[in-house]
């Protein structure tokens, strides 16, 4: 008897990821995968994004968690589609565990779907979903030093959210380095500083993640 | 040719780390495994540490990061002993990368070493590395949730350091939610409040932890 040993665990998911894209584009949907360190704001990001585009978009999250609902059930509050994943310990959410919430969606009534990862800078960055886009937030409290220090998730998103930029006056955080260094790595990353609490600087990103939509969709 | 396969990657780091602590026992050197998110004061506690207890103690340090020397270079400057692991991508220290380390200590002049994690609330927590104890902190804009969604760490540790107790006033940090929830995954918690960036807090500490090796060097 042969036995097949898949060498490379990320070729395995990226060809299911690839799948679950080909499905995304049949139905028209856009996918973000949204990622960070835990508690940079991600759940409060995705909360803002669905009430400023919920009137022209069908929106859809998946929360990803190592246990519990707690993300979900905010999510839920708001009236939108919303399954949780429960990686029982895995560090990051990966096709496959994707492809599981489809029986619970209608893609037909989704026009953007919204991946929320397991808080992580390191992991979620290694594996593709089938998004369209990578996003990530980095908070303020945790310093410019991050884009030096874990490279790949600046190098894979198309957009980094700065998050509490409400906390810039209590927090040692080097605005300019941290803005040059993440261009350095990604000199195509677009850059928005925001606070999820107050919901300064959003509409920018609303903006422009409505014209990639858009763009998308035509 | 008989194939063996090491199912479990754990297993084998297991065996490892149980090696390191052997080694680390016949020099009496107490190993701390320091883990928390990215940005949440790790460094700032390392030193900290040293200075506090420098005069008593001989303390080496090993930093842990994907890529990059910042951190050993700030320890490097408390001219303490100190060597970087670049872990190239991998999302925590295994203990097979802190046998590297070994060839450039001089161990009979150590008595603490600190073994900083690369930052990941997630996988540390699942590989050993030959400690005494695993200490984690939490910095309060991460939020009270994270002992209910990260619960392995707090479980694995024997202190939490909750730190940033400065930003208190602008941050939506429930303290109680976050001791209660801490301490029921983990009764034997040593929960200590802490601002590395004042020094508030930090005494209970240094005193605690001066204690446990007191207690091991006997």
């Amino acid at each position: 008897m042969k036995v097949t040993v898949v060498k490379n665990v990320l070729d395995a998911n990226n060809r299911i990821a690839d799948d679950n894209r080909k499905l995304f584009d049949g139905h028209k949907m856009f996918v973000i995968n949204l990622m960070s360190s835990p508690g940079a704001g991600k759940t409060s990001l995705v909360e803002r994004t669905i009430t400023a585009l919920r009137d022209k978009y069908g929106i859809a999250v998946i929360e990803g968690d190592i246990q519990d609902t707690f993300d979900a059930d905010r999510i839920a509050k708001l009236g939108i589609p919303v399954v949780q994943i429960n990686t029982g310990g895995a560090c990051h959410i990966d096709g496959n565990m994707i492809r599981e919430t489809f029986p619970s969606f209608d893609f037909s009534k989704i026009d953007l779907l919204i991946v929320e990862n397991v808080g992580n800078l390191v992991c979620p960055a290694e594996f593709k979903v089938g998004e369209n886009i990578k996003v990530m937030l980095l908070s303020t409290p945790e310093g410019a030093d991050k884009p030096a220090k874990y490279p790949l998730m600046f190098q894979e998103s198309s957009a980094l959210l700065i998050n509490k930029m409400d906390l810039m006056a209590y927090v040692d955080f080097d605005l300019e380095k941290a803005r040059r260094d993440s261009l350095a790595l990604n000199k195509d990353l677009n850059i928005f500083e925001v606070s999820c609490k107050t919901g300064a600087g959003l509409d920018a990103w609303v903006a422009w993640l409505d014209r990639q939509i858009d763009a998308f969709k035509k």
